[in-house]
């Protein structure tokens, strides 16, 4: 394994060193370096927390800033973050409107998060959305149900600019609820990864393989099979993913393609342009659409496709500015 | 080779079709699809086209947009746009103002940006900037001295904020002139990468080496050499950059990771972390940086340092806003 690296014990500390000097504009770390949060804190507003393992980069340190979270914890390599650091995320960043914790659906995650929501239960508000965005996993071992993937991303942005504009705990709850049944995610990969600490291999696939349905942690999928031209592709993870989402009429699409570490965006393009097309051929239309490198596993070759059904409102929170380490935009 | 695409031959325009698609707001196809340029070109500002080979992607169609490229013409991979690309984009592009063309050091970009600009000269006023930013490559076959690599992303910034700001041709040139002298680059790649329509490969490394000073077409660099912990490869990588870049009392520094399309975000931060604090115990203060995968070579994995001396008045074209696929900050 060829990793940019010095040590496996400090890789992660060493990486988000680098990300918070190299943006020490939007944010800065928190008390004892435990987690990173916005330079500048805005009272009067909910907090937005969310965190996982590393490996996952720039998700979720990545979004901390303006219209976005307000701290993200991260554990080690694939690893959740302790409730140690949830709490210290909670006490520095709640000024009195409360907090909100946005967990991907993994067991550890979840039970971490929980553990430090009840530890300051007294003190402060605080809601959790446990994001599941995931197409259904079949077996997998690793979660309760459907994965938190690559849509949560779009449920921080909605949830940030809401957040950002005012709205309070209950009703950014209550939107993280509903969006969890809207977004669906599914996942390719052309090549397990190596996780650093352990020197052991996810999966391994033959030069002719690909897994389908993989989650962010090199989860094997619903299935191995041959390996595809991009249409093909496209085509199976989409009947995927539209198949759970029935369409309502007064819905628009919003489409991510997310690349897993290890593909280029000319690829992650190609992608994107085949799935419009195929989209279109469906009636549906892209109203707004999102293709780069956001919710990575480690180097993995592979990508996924989200797709979410947004209202009018929902849309107006996804184009509200955003100004964070890896997601940028204006008015 | 596991690729997302369909054909060899539609890779490119594919791609490009997806970029455009997914930044209709920004970017449109010129005539015949020969190029990607601004949805909306400016008159009285001096129209800026660059190019070269696919595969390095998001440069440059991802540098099109306000404050940067008026246009660009793609090759297909690894291989020089055509002199009717880039006379197309002059045409479509040259609001009276001139244009002035940024072409990387490689022998066909530079003779077919030559030809094109030779077959314009009675109807348009052309200048060429040529970027060769590599450290010493020593005995590559690809080009005449120094190559064109990353530091063509700080050229192209600079230059489209000076010419969104007014300048003139002249004094577009020759500040693009006197930034080769001061921007150097140097890569290392762990893997080589395979070209799409060959299938061959550039070159094959073991599992405990690496390629120093390698270029964005898979070229071999300078040496091969044991792979090492992170801190040891960017000192071998300063030494070599802050070797080649005299330094003068009243510059400041801008450091860029470049990601070659196979290196995730985490890896390109600790890079970043590790070579800040050498600078700074070299004496030497980062003004500004950019981490992130922005000049690529297919899915190499590896990543490249950009060391770029710049006075106060061109850090403030660094500020100024752009808007583009893959550069994107307000003011």
């Amino acid at each position: 394994m060829k990793k940019f690296m010095n040590r496996a014990e400090t890789l992660v500390t060493e990486s988000l060193a680098g990300l918070v000097a190299a943006h020490e504009r939007l944010v800065t770390f928190g008390a004892d370096g435990k987690f990173v949060r916005r330079r500048s804190l805005r009272p009067g507003k909910v907090s937005l927390i969310s965190g996982g393992g590393a490996g996952h980069e720039p998700m979720h340190v990545g979004f901390v800033g303006r219209g976005m979270l307000d701290a993200a914890c991260t554990g080690h390599v694939f690893t959740s973050p302790t409730p140690d650091q949830i709490i210290a995320a909670i006490r520095e960043t709640d000024g009195g409107e409360g907090c909100l914790l946005i967990v991907k659906n993994y067991d550890g995650d979840v039970m971490n998060f929980e553990m430090a929501s009840e530890f300051v239960a007294a003190e402060h508000r605080i809601a959790t959305v446990v994001v599941r965005d995931d197409v259904d996993p079949g077996g997998s071992k690793r979660s309760q149900g459907r994965r938190g993937v690559a849509g949560t991303l779009v449920v921080e942005k909605l949830l940030g600019a809401a957040a950002e504009a005012g709205w309070r705990l209950d009703e950014l709850s209550a939107l993280g609820e509903s969006l969890n049944g809207r977004i669906r995610t599914m996942g390719v990969s052309l090549r397990g990864v190596t996780v650093p600490d352990t020197e052991r291999e996810t999966f391994v696939l033959a030069e002719d393989e690909m897994e389908i349905g993989v989650g962010i942690h090199g989860e094997p999928g619903r299935a191995r099979v041959k390996f595809a031209t991009a249409d093909e592709i496209v085509e199976t993870m989409l009947e995927a993913i539209l198949g759970e989402l029935v369409s309502e009429r007064d819905e628009k699409l919003l489409m991510f393609i997310n690349g897993y570490g290890g593909t280029p965006a000319s690829e992650l393009y190609l992608v994107y342009n085949t799935a419009k097309a195929q989209c279109e051929r469906l009636g549906l239309t892209i109203a707004r659409s999102l293709v780069g490198t956001y919710v990575t596993s480690l180097d993995m070759a592979g990508l996924s496709i989200t797709v979410a059904r947004l209202a009018d409102r929902e849309l107006s929170l996804w184009d509200a500015p955003v100004d964070t380490a890896a997601l940028r935009w204006g008015d």
